[in-house]
């Protein structure tokens, strides 16, 4: 990194470009240098996304899956060979330790290459198969197929500031696949990832021209230049989220919109899961690496730690155990297990929302005050300790339910039985994920089904996998990643079913033998 | 139907009442008389979703798929045992003919009787298998499989105003199927056919409690008490959509929206098409069938008729030698082919749009004046006569594309080559429906992969089935039914993916052993 502050372009109609002053500082929040600024103020979006739609469109839409895979695979290939240089960019803009910072980088890497060979499996096919053709009368000549065709629009991917990397090519990855070209926003405050690894990506031409756009700084009138053929898909808080969804003209022009907000995302220990058993140390080990990592800056964070009664002390005297023991510092310190949170912005957001837990739960350790930590300036950076709070009385408290706390914060919630577990859980209002640890097969099995309706994703852990499990807060690319409710009713990976948000799905009537071209013509997503 | 106007009653919270005063009075668009008023003034709106929530939820959870196919297809005998008073209703509130009468009532029974059959086929589960378990590591004992499970909350489902019938059973069909207990508001100025059926429903007790409300009147504060738990089905006009889309409460929780809005919809000849050949005629007769069956009141009616420049002239002569021989008149009258619009204030809009069309196309029969009939008072009435329009050039031409006569008036719009034609129907901004009509079947694929980003379902006819298709504009339930754009990119009905709405879709991570357990207890919707 240079010393002297980086005016980030952003990548539009084909070029690079920066707006007018300065929008916002990009800081590093362990020394409080600031490292770049950004700005799209008066940049012409309207013409970026038309760009987009003719170049983008022309170049992405005569290929075919396998084609769009072989791209995708090559992104993946550039930024594997600048790797080296990401880490710091994400060490120095966001605070992350080595580990955190891997998440990032490589789960995107790894996003688009699962993606890649997906598209790959599609082989030459233009559009999919969703459904085998139906009979529609008596006579068999006449039949109907659905199929999904990629839509003709731009996709709008609105980032949020804790996956600089594994957010934007989560999104790119399945956009691109389908067809789609990208307009991709980063969060202005941790840009600094996202735009080095799309100027390498760009800097090595292995996408056609328009088919990836970055737009560093505010979204301005970007949503008001929006068609029905575009969709949006978004990452962030829910107050944004909602003034993008409900935006006059993405209402007015039903732009598909996809939400991932947070959400007050609950582990489970099972009622008769014994201090020392493979489930409870894998209960233990599981919350606490979900609090630390990435700061507890994950959507998909543990929040709430739901423990039958009797046992709520003992797990939070395990549990502190572990946090305190927990090294929190400069990520450039080999022994530092948790850095800061990425602005100081975050951090008085944070302790605001503990400051509010606290109300109704005892802090059992951590707290609402900046940690003392050698060698830091308190005045200059964001850091929050691991801060783990009980609650006393479950039924009436409130706040544990609605304020979500983005850093390293969860609240212990004891629970009577298993019908109380579930309601509590519930008063969560739609979560991202949930997981449960405990012995008992058939308990595992109703708590999954009970708690269900209001979640996009639910681990189980049970002795057998207690170990070799991917973790509660890690989005797999096979695997649903989205919410109901406050967690904004989204829809996102999942392998091919991710396909299907930048796809129209359609019947087609017709002739059998009409029918039986267009199958024919069409990869199965089944 | 009694000569004293009925005060109709919603069914909420278990029983029959009314709101205050009068909202809006049922008028019959032949003879003017006032058949009844509604009103849901002051109604405890926020009661009856409570209700519904904790005994529609609560009756309905417990139930199979099976079961509550049962439930469905009891619904639909009680209809059938009732269907003779239907058509009467039909005919006095909505001006139908006997063949629009029973597109509606028997599109409604037939739609329930599918959704029971299709229940019954779910067995004995609660809940859906979407994707079989994939392998999440090396190890094998770690899997994920995605489930989709019923939500816990309400459906609204808000009607239109052409099928009070149909539009009622296709949603309650599925929701209910699905176990989410139904609110349905049908519009105000045709409720009475929605209202007697409910009655009977009601009455025959086939239904838990709370499984089934209606709402005669106005919505007032219904949006603002739902919850991240509830939905939103509505299908009407682009203005309200975006009301109860943009409404702060339903973005702010994230409650699921599904649009079925008006679209302006194309037909298309073929280049090499014949006149004389079974595809020409099955052409023209569609046309017509479409412009003139419910008075051209279908969301799913062809608006724009789009034709080689060269057979423009042909094919204007052929359709409007039909259309003025179609009979319009009193449907009380036997040999009336077409009755009127529901309301003055319909036929007010129709006229203003058919002035709108003819400020860039030439009115080749019909027009924007009340026609004159024998016996009809014209001060009283809603009588729009087929109105055919042809554009000289295509090129210039907006309103064609923008403006929807909701009524039976449609343009014939010229092409000159397969490139100009997809080009031209993509200008309607995403439509509900297309249907192309030839015999040239590389020429029927191509056209339908061109066009078919902007739509949610098309039609080929091909001589095949030129006399066996089930129709442009009618619904089958094995189809999805919704359109990208201005047609609300909904998706509705399409068999078993219609219930997708009414469930929440997650992933489930886990040991083999769970997930095997998980499994079968789902019923494949695949």
């Amino acid at each position: 990194m240079s010393s002297a502050p980086e005016n980030l372009e952003s990548y539009l109609s084909g070029r690079w470009l920066r707006g007018e002053g300065i929008e916002t500082r990009l800081v590093d929040p362990v020394k409080g240098d600031e490292l770049a600024t950004v700005s799209a103020k008066g940049v012409d979006l309207k013409g970026a996304l038309d760009f987009a739609r003719k170049h983008g469109q022309g170049g992405l839409r005569g290929l075919s899956y396998a084609e769009r895979g072989k791209l995708v695979g090559a992104v993946a290939d550039v930024l594997v060979a600048n790797r080296a240089r990401y880490e710091d960019i994400a060490i120095a803009n966001s605070g992350n330790t080595k580990t955190d910072a891997a998440i990032d980088i490589d789960g995107g890497i790894g996003t688009l290459k699962y993606y890649a060979r997906l598209g790959g499996g599609l082989g030459d096919a233009r559009m999919l198969l969703d459904e085998k053709p139906v009979r529609l009368a008596k006579a068999e000549n006449y039949q109907a197929i659905h199929l999904m065709v990629p839509r003709r629009g731009v996709a709008i991917h609105i980032n949020a500031f804790n996956f600089p990397s594994w957010g934007l090519w989560e999104k790119a990855a399945v956009s691109l696949i389908a067809g789609v070209p990208v307009l991709a926003k980063p969060a202005s405050a941790t840009a600094l990832l996202a735009h080095a690894m799309v100027k390498d990506v760009i800097a090595a031409k292995v996408l056609p021209d328009g088919a990836l756009s970055l737009l560093c700084g505010g979204a301005g009138g970007l949503l008001g230049a929006l068609t029905g053929e575009d969709v949006i898909a978004f990452t962030g808080s829910a107050d944004t989220a909602a003034r993008v969804r409900g935006h006059p003209n993405v209402v007015a022009r039903s732009v598909p919109v996809n939400i991932e907000a947070d959400s007050i995302n609950a582990a489970l220990l099972a009622p008769d899961t014994s201090p020392g058993s493979a489930a409870f140390d894998a209960f233990l080990r599981e919350v606490v690496r979900e609090m630390t990592v990435k700061a507890g800056q994950k959507c998909t964070a543990i929040r709430r730690i739901f423990v039958p009664a009797g046992k709520a002390d003992a797990v939070a005297d395990a549990l502190a155990e572990k946090l305190k023991g927990t090294k929190v510092g400069d990520p450039r310190q080999a022994e530092t297990r948790m850095g800061p949170l990425v602005t100081r912005g975050q951090q008085a957001a944070a302790f605001d929302g503990i400051r509010r837990l606290a109300s109704e739960a005892a802090i059992v350790c951590g707290g609402a005050d900046a940690p003392t930590l050698d060698g830091i300036d308190k005045n200059k950076s964001a850091f929050v300790a691991p801060t783990l709070l009980k609650l006393k009385d479950a039924g009436g408290a409130q706040a544990v339910h609605e304020v979500e706390v983005f850093g390293p914060a969860a609240t212990i919630v004891p629970y009577r039985d298993e019908q109380d577990a579930a309601g509590l859980i519930a008063r969560g209002g739609g979560s991202l994920v949930a997981s449960v640890y405990g012995e008992d097969k058939d308990f595992l099995v109703r708590i999954v089904s009970e708690i269900a309706p209001s979640h996009g994703r639910i681990l189980a852990v049970d002795p057998m996998i207690a170990t070799a499990h991917t973790g509660h807060g890690i989005v797999m690319p096979q695997c649903n990643h989205g919410g109901p409710g406050r967690a904004g009713a989204g829809e996102e990976l999942g392998g091919l079913y991710g396909l299907r948000f930048y796809h129209q799905r359609l019947a087609v009537q017709g002739s059998s033998d009409l029918i039986a071209n267009l199958q024919a013509k069409a990869a199965s997503v089944h």
